[in-house]
């Protein structure tokens, strides 16, 4: 029953809210009902073409918004309720956070009435407590916040913080206590759309001399690189920087977390760089020795940088970046890199002639990643790989059976290093959690990733790639998944345990095994999936084979799950060697400290303790060094 | 390999922190592991007799703790790792602490060479953050933190917070930078037990005077009460309060959140008080009309009160509470009730013949709830229920299956309300987290729960009952259960989605609704279960009796499930009745101050937007007023 008449200059503050997030685009909104969000809930109804995608759990919608906003490039939008949901979600918004991945929050709140009284309802933390306490704690992994307590400014505070949130491509909050959706204020603002645009107020004169500065050196540079970072991504930019290396020649690259960013067929992208990790020597080579190496968007943690064993050419690099530009040593802090980009190709093209004189001889022409070119290890071997799946061949397995737009998604651990080795076919979309590094995120992230395929109209296939550790983090969300009718193909490694725990410490201690009693080939069903969704096994390259090239499997009609085996003990090559180079880096650090402090310490061997595992530990190392050696023969290939 | 050799007088600090939580009785750790944890945990296994339980992921893990220290009264242990793992598990760090249970959560964290040089190490925010970050956000949810960064003191940190954790009956957090477990420290202080005992120091006079004015009072008393609420159980006060009413044969009576805390079927147990919501008219009476009314740990929040409907006669009342002591309106904070209940109880024996004399007087040989023992609502019905089972029924079916020794959880939401008509045998555990409310929590609360009993070398059942929505927050969960041999009887209410929220607001709303398509049946062996543990299903009274009375449901040979059926608009009676007074108190409330302000709101009639619903919603409106019928009917047999 409506106990007011809205005039037609009046909107209830619930509908208001949906009205302003349909207008960045947001056509699904994730999360859990709770009692103090439901009555804003209620006026997602009444605005058109947005919907309500409950997840099983918090941390999954949290997940979900960052997938559904890598994929979009708009905010994904959260809904959990005070306390118990907020909480439970706050890791994944500090992944979104740690990553620049954008969400908008929204807590349905306790009622101010309740919030004065300091009332000890359901949720709160006792007695005399503050109904604020929970918004302190998610301060540190937010841009901003609007507590909408203040009836006089309720529309401006959403709007405020929306724009923050598509500007800082990071997490903001929407507080809302439970007494607010229903109060009827003014539509006004709902006439003047948002400002989105990412600009450098009052800073145009510094942009014209950055960009001119830029240029300059573009025009005279004799081996110029193009290393094309995460935060490009992040900020909108692939299709702008595509066509400044169309325009320009120079030869793109990409680091582990911007994979896919440049089209890998394309004639710009000349391979993955990884510091010492850079499967190819020339594309090392190229980006290291640059006399102009343009870095757009760095974002420079020990995964994405081998291990920070990047070695650039300082003199030669231009660092483009959301908070700041650094030439040469010279630095202006609080410049946004997207205008200095937008505009660098605009004054780019002004120049047109003198650019393509000089341009065609920096075109490499693709520069293969040796790894990921030779007979060996590519799908469609010369040399047929035969027996047991190993970590260092499978992943390429898969480059031949992708397809045109397809979005792959690789979960925290091995998967996220071993498809650093797939060749991408174009138009596709790859993405991973790599410096926030928290294992689950993907079976939510796979969620919203979907969503968004299907707000974009998009109907190529999403595969995803996880580990069972992983797998065991999040597994309910398959069955939101399969409710909403989505069919993703799920590669499942079945290799007993936490792989890239193992790597790094205690291979075979008891803390990195998990259950191995899942019958992964019921889970579809159990969750609900059609009777016609299928699952597979591949535990030998002959049925992997099989598998990738029947005819079912790849129609993808229905979801479907392919579980491969690997030994425990087996890692990817890209994971063993970042591992290596950090440890040995930090072991020698510890030592030269305990050194000066005089400090004793009992290191222990980590496999004393699970002797039964002692025998399998030694056939991984068989496998290790059988893997180095391939590599070698490999590199020889090259 | 040993780096150093340890001398008899030293010990690495990982040991340490091992051998201090073994010495308060600590003999299982949950957790899941994290590169910044790993070698911390490999101290585990050099100290006896504590051993590992990996979860599937880290709120589960914080569950587990939790239901863990509910059941053997001593901290719960959790292992997580920096930043990810920490956050993940911080809302059941959050609800232990509004539920004052004790929890110790260690982090393993980057190293201080790494916190010193902001290292943008993965699982951190970002270059320049503070590795500290982290660390502050569970500030307002524990009670003390020890960060392990200096040497000279990590003892002493380590069994500072100890103390305090099992003296606060909260959540306390230790921060182990992954540099330090192997250090070798002075193993001295293990000589020295911890000092874990609760008094009020330099404050035994106060003692003397309140325990002095409590007696005097009790001597006269003509109609005494004793109401035992939940922080009498979180402090171990169980043994010592039915001694004391054993001695002076007052009644004693409970609240939703101190059920089992007394023998129900002892003389002393005279029922429920839960203000307007009392099952029965004499316990309401004598309760609220007491002369004298000992009121023991009193937690009063909405649930635990029938919606803050206590009606205390406040000249009588005498409230014992962790953080003060009121005596008719005479109070003294920051002194706590551990040493005045167990004083009153030596003080009262003194005084041993007089007591007894009067005392027997008020023994009223355990009011009966008016709901558990009449003949239409008791399992052993005269008048015998038929076809789909009802919430307002169903409950109390389940009384005469359990046995002594039993434990019983109930999961937020209308099994918590429900259980409430369950009549508990002899040495029944029962809990639920009424207060704090975050559903989801029971699955990980269950193992926790088996891991006590497990400790405590008691072979009772476990009986679980949780609700559909609630499972499927974390049913991952019942996979651990599975692969550490646990064998509990999970009683599912397959009633497709949120009951609890359907009844606060928006009853047809799809928001309340949940996958519907999970095969429960499948579940079971989903997650490994042994071949020979069965699933049931029943939907009505007939099949639910024939599942209770079959031998083999009985023995709990297995793991099993039972899946019960209703209708999804239907509500245990307390839930409902509570939902409807804080409702009228709230919007009464609303309304006011809506006056006040001049204020306009639009409140919608959430069925409004989903009209296929609408039936069943008036089939349920048929379903309220039938339960109501039926207890009017029930009262007037009384």
């Amino acid at each position: 029953m409506a106990a007011a008449q809205a005039s037609p200059a009046q909107i209830p503050l619930g509908a208001y809210i949906f009205r302003r997030l349909r207008s960045i685009g947001v056509h699904h909104i994730f999360g859990c009902p709770g009692d103090f969000n439901l009555n804003l809930l209620d006026h997602l109804y009444t605005v058109e073409d947005i919907n309500w995608i409950g997840t099983c759990n918090e941390l999954n919608g949290a997940y979900a918004a960052d997938g559904y906003a890598r994929v979009r490039g708009i905010p994904g939008v959260l809904v959990t309720t005070y306390g118990v949901g907020e909480l439970s979600a706050i890791n994944g918004i500090s992944g979104a956070y740690s990553e620049h991945v954008p969400i908008i929050h929204i807590v349905g709140t306790t009622s101010r009435l309740a919030q004065k009284d300091h009332t000890m309802i359901h949720h709160t933390l006792g007695e005399q407590w503050d109904h604020d306490t929970f918004q302190q704690m998610s301060k540190p992994v937010r841009s901003a916040a609007a507590n909408l307590v203040n009836d006089a400014s309720f529309a401006e505070d959403v709007d405020k913080v929306i724009e923050v949130c598509v500007k800082t491509r990071k997490p903001v909050y929407i507080f809302v206590p439970m007494d607010t959706p229903d109060i009827l204020i003014s539509s006004e603002r709902l006439d003047t759309p948002l400002d989105l645009e990412i600009t450098n107020p009052g800073k145009e004169d510094i942009e014209a001399e950055i960009v001119e500065l830029i240029l300059n050196r573009m025009q005279t540079a004799e081996k110029p690189s193009v290393l094309v970072d995460v935060f490009a991504h992040r900020y909108g930019l692939a299709k702008v920087i595509t066509e400044l290396l169309d325009f320009t020649a120079f030869p793109g690259f990409v680091t582990p977390l911007s994979k896919s960013i440049l089209d890998e067929t394309g004639p710009h992208y000349n391979g993955l760089y990884n510091g010492k990790l850079t499967p190819s020597k020339q594309v090392k080579d190229r980006v290291e020795n640059a006399d102009f190496l343009l870095h757009i968007g760095p974002l420079p943690s020990d995964s994405n940088t081998g291990g920070w064993s990047q070695n650039f050419n300082e003199k030669g690099r231009i660092i483009l970046h959301p908070d700041y530009i650094s030439i040469w040593g010279r630095r202006w802090d609080g410049v946004n890199f997207v205008p200095i980009v937008k505009k660098l190709l605009a004054a780019a093209r002004a120049r047109k002639t003198e650019f393509t004189k000089s341009g065609s001889q920096f075109l490499l022409n693709n520069i293969p990643s040796s790894i990921q070119k030779n007979g060996i290890v590519n799908g469609n071997s010369k040399l047929a790989l035969r027996g047991p799946l190993e970590q260092h061949h499978v992943w390429k397995q898969f480059s031949p059976f992708l397809r045109k737009g397809d979005c792959v998604i690789a979960e925290v651990g091995s998967a996220q290093y071993g498809t650093l080795d797939l060749e991408l076919p174009t138009e596709a979309v790859f993405f991973t959690q790599l410096y926030y590094s928290c294992i689950g995120f993907t079976v939510g992230a796979l969620l919203g990733a979907l969503v968004a395929r299907r707000e974009q109209g998009n109907n190529g296939r999403v595969i995803l790639f996880v580990g069972d550790g992983s797998l065991h983090m999040t597994v309910q969300e398959i069955s939101t998944i399969i409710r909403n009718r989505f069919k993703p193909t799920i590669v499942l490694i079945n290799n007993q345990g936490y792989t890239i725990e193992r790597v790094i410490h205690g291979p075979a201690q008891q803390y990195n095994d998990i259950s191995e009693s899942w019958d992964y080939q019921q889970m579809l069903h159990f969750f609900g999936a059609p009777k016609a969704s299928k699952s597979y096994r591949a535990g030998t390259y002959e049925e992997l084979e099989s598998v990738l090239r029947d005819p079912e499997f790849n129609s993808n009609q229905h979801i479907q799950l392919l579980e491969i085996f690997m030994d425990k003990f087996d890692s990817p090559w890209m994971l063993t060697e970042q591992v290596n180079i950090m440890q040995e880096k930090s072991s020698l650090a510890l030592r030269k400290w305990d050194e000066e402090c005089g400090r004793k310490r009992l290191v222990l061997d980590s496999n004393l303790f699970r002797s039964q595992y002692v025998l399998s530990q030694s056939a991984s190392q068989q496998a290790a060094a059988k893997s180095a050696e391939l590599r070698q023969l490999e590199n020889g290939l090259e």
